[in-house]
């Protein structure tokens, strides 16, 4: 198997390919396992090494459809995770739409002019929900998000569901929860703040946290998104509905929630390196996502949450920490 | 004020129009009427002259920007009925995209360069809906097109709506139910047959109705369309939900009742011209649509449907055949 992974110099598309390579092979629709050749890590920045044979990076603009072609020509697997995410496309409104909406429809096109009806699985968002919404956000509840990001990624689960509806490709949508912990740098989702507020404290640095104590997050790990982003691949094609688009499970946590078990692993120094200074723009999005949802289709084809926050500050110290955390600068 | 209509040479563009002229002014949120000074008819295919110095017709692509620019400069109001109907944009995948949803995004990109923040009614439809669907589709039930005429719509909702809450438009989009009589020729809708199982008997014509007598459809007239565009330009923003979007109320009826209609109306010997040939393609379009609806939110806003097919017959009688029914050529 050949796997293009688009986004993959991203926190995201780096863990997918790790565990692609950790995996080693792919049983597809419960077959039987095929090995992974080749590993394509597709990015407009260049992608870190992953010391590997198998894998390769090209750096190049998603918009550029004479690298789509090369690319899809040579990928049987692809997974789309590149976007301008969501602070970053509400604050640059053409820049999102090129690279989230006309990108994702390039790609859809070059996979199309394979004519080999490739298998895509496409990192959609719970930012799809906005405006009124029930407490609980169900299978069938609609789509009308309240920021351009959202728009693209709802546009894009249509897409792609057009596109295998009409046999140009087999695609797969997921709407994620915010993912958290995630490991590297801050970046300008709006979510970022969900992630920072745990890793950065347990690196020795302050973080600054944008949103109350009481505000609610739907969230999944990255290690549950990456098995996620798999099971999404190996499904058959007939477990998927007519809109191609599973909501995913998650669990709902406060940031108190979030900071008290960070405050029980690592201690309440640690968990005061946190600053609380409010920043509207961020609040105004995030309190427009939703914080619980039921995601019944989705488990029942074997999608599953953490558990529980612990589990999830577990799953990073071990993922991301070499399982222990890190001695503190300031006496601990 | 001045009006653009997009789709000008269309059946639904030239009602518009007319009932424009015959209203003379707007008045927008509730405000005192202002005279419509000026209606551009725009359209791919030349429009009809229209006896009236306000109107005028420009023929060109709307993927065309520069002429986008010109029109848009130029209004203050938008009606965008331009689109390739569902079994076209079924039968040419490109066409479709480039009409319905580059087209959508040109026309929102060249209101958004004029820096007015103008006002567009974006006619949408039920196609929009599809796959696993209740017996009843309620407002917030989601969108999940099977065609890619409602992907079109689904997306040009989404467009309407990211454009709108950035401040380039004020946008609202109504889902129509199918359109039923429309006057002219068939068209390539595939629910073109709804109207001309109709229109061609009255005329002296033999039709083709390509779906079963039981196929229940959800309809509503020409004369309520357009009252319902008018409506949803002249209502103050803040009526308007989040996604900017409204289902509109309609009537569901089954073919065997409009044909029974006709018959009552017209006699068996007109009802007799249809012939029922099955085309298998245009029953699975019309299959995946919803065929009843709820739209208590538009209701509640003022917009209704006709009340009885008996009703929506008598107004085409009324509207297209100068208020009687033709006489025969063989023998009534």
């Amino acid at each position: 198997m050949r796997v293009l992974i688009t986004g993959g110099a991203g926190f995201l598309g780096r863990k997918l390919a790790a565990a692609l390579l950790r995996e080693g092979a792919l049983a597809l629709d419960g077959g039987a396992p095929q090995p992974i050749e080749q590993i394509t890590l597709f990015d407009a920045v260049p992608a870190a090494d992953l010391p590997d044979d198998r894998v390769e990076t090209v750096t190049a603009d998603i918009t550029d459809r004479g690298v789509l072609d090369r690319l899809t020509a040579g990928a049987d697997l692809v997974w789309h995770l590149a976007a301008v995410v969501s602070a970053a496309a509400e604050a640059d409104f053409d820049l999102g739409y090129r690279v989230n909406v006309d990108g994702t429809r390039l790609l859809l096109e070059a996979m199309r002019a394979t004519g080999r009806r490739g298998r895509i699985v496409f990192a959609s968002s719970l930012a799809v929900y906005g405006g009124d919404m029930p407490a609980v956000i169900t299978d069938d509840f609609q789509a009308t998000p309240q920021t351009s990001y959202g728009t693209h990624k709802a546009i894009g689960e249509l897409l792609l569901a057009d596109h295998s509806r009409k046999g140009h490709v087999d695609g797969r949508s997921l709407r994620l929860p915010t993912i958290v912990v995630r490991s590297g740098t801050p970046n300008k989702a709006a979510s970022t703040f969900a992630s920072s507020i745990i890793r950065e404290p347990l690196a020795g640095r302050e973080t600054v946290c944008p949103v109350p104590p009481d505000t609610a997050v739907y969230i999944l790990s990255p290690r549950q998104v990456v098995a996620s982003l798999l099971r999404a691949m190996l499904l058959p094609e007939r477990s998927w509905p007519a809109s191609r688009t599973l909501l995913l499970p998650g669990i709902t946590v406060s940031v108190a929630d979030m900071v008290s078990a960070l405050a029980r692993a690592a201690g309440t120094d640690v968990a005061d390196r946190i600053r609380w200074q409010p920043e509207p723009d961020i609040q105004r999005i995030v309190d427009g996502w939703p914080v619980r949802a039921e995601a019944l289709r989705a488990r029942g084809l074997g999608f599953t949450d953490d558990g529980s926050f612990d589990d999830i500050l577990r799953a990073f110290i071990d993922d991301d920490l070499g399982g222990t955390i890190p001695s503190q600068p300031n006496g601990r």
